[in-house]
């Protein structure tokens, strides 16, 4: 799908026409809801889920069928700085590892019949290593989020944005902070698994970033402080709104990517729940700040979209429930 | 598959008899894990649990392919006490509604491709009140245990335990308090949702049937305290054990059930893991002093095994990834 915008301004504007959820379909499935054959609220977090998806969608008895996973690849300059355990050739490697079928994400999606596309973003050519200059220009930061805008499937019923690339937990980390507020150290974490001497690296990288790019606009602090993969993310989420496709979070970076959209235009994220806590450092403190709470949180600290799309199998499960289970009169069974 | 006992006391011996997992498939499986294409422990428990599988499977790269869930129910003479929001006649149509599908867990089992058995079990007789009797004679216990044992197919490899019998939690409570040592009020909570008064009553009447059954025999707090459907939990659990299929612990009631085999004979359920957390008040004590860390915290208080079922997509997740992902080697990505 075309993304309707070719400036950072105009896609200011989309953000900020952005529609709410169908709120017919949101009471007549909180209304089916107590009409299931289970004592009221024992479902928990499913039932909100499934209203919440139900008004998304514009349907009061919807199933998940048509699950999109899209994980986006970046290469990044400020690797240059020594921030990660992994050397940035692993990028291009694990997209081809994508491509084959070996990656965690790849069984991830299968198991739960979604289906994941891989978007490797000018890997040849990294982002600018924001201690020296912006990441981006404009034309870049557009061009990533047109791209990941576009990426999303038109009949797609549930979205989970993924990505890879060696370095991009520092980028997420200055995005995070130049957006939400604090320290460097607040949101620098330990990524694929730097010791502390890395940390710390990382960390000063950071701090620099975010003296050199002082700036309070969201759009810009992705432009001077993100990466393509993260630009493609924020695009994609904000096309799932526009189409009313809700969206699974996924760990730390692609919270720092929903994180632009969400001060850019309040309630950007309402379309989207976290599926997991990551062991990722920062991920908490982000998640407080977009004020989701996670669906699973189970250590996970890979990326790829991964955390999300095991979450999938939790929303599939809420929205088979409300949509399948009998009613106390189909069932003939007392209600208390 | 006929259960190889006919007492109590024969069943004691089969616990006891009870092998580990397969160690050469561990320490295969742990191997595997070290060359996947990912950092280190970036899976977080996917890892731990798929190794776990892997050793009791007996096979270093295992998939989940035949999960069954079973169901159980049974009817309980403490109802007379009013320890219950819904009246007892709701076991039997619940039991309609699993047989006509229309239920939380024929949902669920059915998302994750589950085979789903249900076993009413002599509804029309329920137990005797505990507060007045043993609530079964060992005939009744042991009938119910063997019950359990034979639902075990013999070619799952994963087995779920639910539940369904109005009043099962307050046996649940005083099986735990009896088996665990604690009072009534620390077991006792609101169930399918009692209010204050009924949950007064439900701890009164917990405190009786301990007061009455003093014992600190692990099996003969099941047969003065429990039902017919913890009994069969436990049977099918030590069943699963027998024949080294993985068993996903639900929520209160089946977890109380389960403490009666841990009890009886140190680490047998070291093949189990804990589904999820439910929201009945004492779960998290149960599974504390089981030393099980529960896969998933999302409010759920239904019962039917449904938190547990939930969890299937968890661990089926997990060795999709253990078994499908590519090596470094195989995918020529630079393992840092």
């Amino acid at each position: 799908m075309q993304a309707p915008f070719s400036t950072l301004s105009t896609f200011r504007d989309v953000l900020a026409k952005a529609l709410g959820p169908d709120e017919a379909a949101l009471a007549a499935a909180a209304d089916r809801n107590r009409q299931l054959t289970k004592p009221p609220g024992a479902l928990g977090r499913l039932e909100d889920l499934a209203i919440w998806y139900a008004g998304w969608r514009g349907d009061a008895k919807p199933q998940i069928e048509a699950p999109q996973v899209i994980v986006f690849a970046g290469n990044h300059g400020v690797c240059a700085q020594g921030v990660s355990a992994f050397p940035p050739e692993v990028t291009l490697q694990m997209v081809a590892n994508f491509e084959h079928g070996g990656a965690a994400i790849n069984q991830l999606s299968k198991i739960f019949d979604a289906q994941m596309d891989v978007y490797p973003l000018a890997l040849e050519t990294p982002t600018a290593d924001f201690t020296v200059a912006p990441a981006m220009t404009e034309e870049e930061v557009v061009g990533a989020l047109q791209t990941g805008w576009a990426a999303v499937a038109s009949d797609a019923d549930l979205l989970v944005t993924g990505e890879m690339g060696i370095g991009n937990t520092t980028s997420a980390a200055a995005v995070a902070a130049a957006v939400l507020g604090g320290l460097a150290a607040d949101w620098a974490g330990r990524g694929t698994g730097v010791d502390d001497a890395g940390l710390a690296r990382k960390t000063a990288v950071v701090a620099r970033g975010l003296a050199l790019h002082a700036n309070s606009d969201p759009l810009e602090a992705l432009r001077c402080l993100g990466g393509r993969e993260l630009a493609a993310m924020a695009g994609a989420i904000a096309a799932a709104r526009h189409h009313r496709i809700p969206v699974i979070l996924d760990g730390f970076v692609c919270c720092a990517a929903a994180a632009v959209l969400a001060k850019a235009a309040p309630g950007a994220l309402d379309h989207a729940v976290a599926g997991h806590l990551s062991a990722e450092g920062a991920h908490q403190r982000l998640l407080d700040a977009l004020g989701k709470a996670p669906l699973l949180n189970l250590g996970l600290r890979l990326g790829e979209g991964s955390g999300a799309a095991l979450a999938i199998g939790v929303l599939k499960a809420a929205l088979a429930c409300h949509s399948g289970m009998a009613t106390f009169a189909e069932a003939g069974v007392s209600d208390g």
